[in-house]
């Protein structure tokens, strides 16, 4: 290889490699970020470049590496423990073989003349565009044009906070998908975190308990420029009714504010609920909704998703909030891989539908299982019904301790509710993605520790 | 398919698609967007949320989709006839067999329970890491955890400008490529377009000439926070020299400025220019390297590239800048698609390195036909050696004027030179993408024209 990376690059040798750095091995190890914000050592140069104030607003690493690092201290602790991991909501099932064929088949397409394509249009594949839109939202009014492909739904966020800029204030569901709320403050739209309530300034958390059913009382909200809302929610599992998404449509109306509708998880509802909020009439004019193949057809480390913005979308001045989006899409992004793409047009044919449902049912079913583990023991248990989710009460507690004790006790990885939010303490998010054996296990594991 | 969507989604029919809407033809036609930043003409409701004011400052759409827009004008004025692209720089050539059978490959084994992965880790898979730093920098002092591979280099500009957030000034080169500024006035770096001289406020401009072969006179230039060089340059197609990197650094050292040196063309160079500014001692405490896999694999669609921040690289508070980036790409990304990373893995091996040679050599060639052509007319003609970009020079014309010219007498798009900044005023770029057929023709037809 060396003498072919030499020939390749010109004339530069390659040597041995070099010693490893002074930094601490949990950097290092196991490929897993340490994304703890710690000045490091004084070396001897600084550049004069100030670091950027709000990315030293975030109090600690994002959530799921925080987890993961754990995870691997403990695994170090205990090399023959078999840990299970219900704790980030990572798809864990093979995708079917209709949709990785059609990928496959692509990817080998790539090699040849009448097949290879460069440059896809930043907005995605046109007939992806146009399956999207029919087959999700064909009655809704909503069209191909509305439609932005991307490599996935946090992404997205990240795309829509660089559209919105530092002027604007949101509302948030508390608890919810910290991206949201990291995304609000590295974009500069937030002050700094308030210790004592956990919360950053100039963000309103709307509060989401088991009282008012996981659904903000919105009469306490106060106006915010734009509002986030996750159903079927992350972490709480709750999805949103046709009338609590016609008084939020309303309440959005009222204030002249624009709702981002996550709905990543909408596949995973069992009753009537909405599955998409331009279900309800008028949400053209004030919401953005943002989904994912991830938990749909196992896409997490493929990369593939979609943001709708209506026509009708449109801010203060009249100028098209679907127009700018356009702007940042051709400017920071390049769009999602052709492959992936070819995967979401076979996910979203008649075989591919049938094979994804296959998929989330099974994740329904273990959701099921966790459910009644947790029932049975006496806990109050929320969610489960329409998301993969399962949000157990523990009154009193503090989350992170229940997460170390089950982590200790039971070698599970969940994830500690207060990690979502301040309204989250107390609480634990259990994911429902695994193995069926897993599962099962780790439910065994549970009754053992809580019986 | 709108059965099995009913039953997949719930209760939802599906009726006839909605009429279409009232925006202008070419919003819709040919999946093209329109980038022009006019505001829609008044509906019934705007939300009260004001447009940020950086998006605002754009002057038109970004440059790319402004050219496929002519081009489709064009081309429903000449329906018959054979446009020939020279203009976005799109690669063309298939992918070679050994790259695209690892990611058919590694799409089929998402399918088994062995194979099947789900999120990957948001700095990218180790194993791609550690190929990417011991094959391309494997001398340099760079290790695999200085590696964070993306989407690519496009998208990881703006990771990097929300990174540096809204609080520094920045320097590029005039001409360079256009989503240095365009991020940098959406991140709230620059002021207005002050449109007597072309440019930003707030952002210095780096004049790069004939007279000074391509590369700023570094004593004129005054102290910035970030400087963006890409070397070999797109447009100008001239590549950094050995001394002028280790001024550049030397500069940098001095002002105490972080470099973003992007390095995607570097498998163009045809002698002795520096591959990667590492080459140039104590660049690692100055330096932040980007790349792709666009141009030397034909990735341009399948989407993976990569960003090199040294652990030496520190804000002036000794916070390390990679420890930053880190977060950002934990919170605002999720990783490269697992079936593109596997292809770039498969680039990266002894066979898939002689593969790319030959694929770069391809281009090349078409790179010398074109410089022959316009050097056998008479034009004086700049790059071409170093990068797959022919800089023609036509003084005393507007370039859109020649642009124009060209494509309406000899339907080739080009690229003209004002749309990389004010000093590309006067030249046009030529980019070397195309089948050999497509390359031979268009130069047959420039004969003709500029004989």
């Amino acid at each position: 290889m060396a003498s072919n990376s030499s020939s390749f690059l010109g004339h530069r040798g390659f040597g041995i490699r070099p010693s490893k750095s002074s930094l601490p091995p949990a950097w290092r190890s196991h490929g897993i970020c340490q994304c703890v914000a710690a000045p490091s050592e004084q070396t001897a140069y600084n550049t004069k470049v100030s670091r950027n104030a709000n990315m030293a607003k975030l109090q600690a690493g994002y959530l799921f590496p925080e987890i993961a690092r754990r995870r691997s201290a403990h695994m170090l602790k205990y090399p023959d423990a078999q840990v299970i991991s219900l704790g980030i909501g990572d798809t864990t099932e093979p995708i079917p073989e209709v949709i990785t064929s059609a990928m496959a088949m692509r990817a080998h397409s790539l090699s040849t003349v009448e097949g290879y394509s460069g440059y896809g249009a930043e907005q995605g594949d046109k007939n992806l565009r146009a399956a999207i839109a029919s087959t999700l939202y064909g009655d809704l009014g909503i069209e191909e044009t509305d439609i932005f492909v991307s490599d996935g739904a946090k992404c997205d966020i990240s795309r829509l906070q660089l559209l919105f800029g530092s002027n604007v204030k949101m509302a948030v569901q508390d608890p919810s998908y910290p991206v949201y709320v990291d995304s609000s403050v590295i974009m500069g739209q937030t002050g700094l975190f308030q210790k004592d309530i956990e919360k950053y300034g100039n963000i309103e958390y709307m509060r989401c308990t088991p009282e008012n059913g996981f659904f903000p009382d919105l009469s306490t909200v106060p106006k915010t420029d734009i509002i986030f809302v996750c159903s079927p929610n992350n972490p709480t599992g709750s999805a949103a009714s046709r009338d609590q998404l016609t008084q939020l449509v309303q309440f959005a109306k009222d204030n002249g504010s624009i709702i981002v509708y996550d709905s990543a998880y909408a596949t995973y509802i069992s009753d009537d609920s909405p599955r998409s909020i331009f279900e309800i009439p008028g949400a053209k004019e004030v919401v953005i909704e943002t989904s994912s193949f991830s938990k749909y057809a196992g896409f997490t480390g493929v990369r593939l998703g979609w943001t709708v913005i209506p026509k009708e979308l449109l801010f203060s001045d009249g100028f098209s909030v679907a127009e700018d989006f356009n702007r940042i899409v051709c400017t920071c992004f390049n769009g999602a891989s052709n492959i992936a793409q070819a995967g979401g047009l076979a996910c979203l044919s008649s075989e591919g539908l049938k094979a994804m449902k296959d998929v989330v049912r099974f994740y329904k079913e273990n959701t099921e299982i966790i459910v009644d583990t947790f029932t049975s023991l006496g806990f109050n248990v929320y969610g489960g019904k329409n998301a993969p989710y399962v949000w157990v009460h523990f009154p009193g507690r503090s989350s992170w301790d229940v997460f170390a004790e089950i982590l200790e006790k039971t070698h599970l990885v969940t994830t500690p509710g207060s990690g979502f939010g301040p309204a989250g303490e107390g609480f634990i998010r259990v994911s429902a993605f695994g193995h069926r054996g897993n599962v099962i296990e780790a439910c065994k594991r549970l009754k053992q520790l809580y019986k």
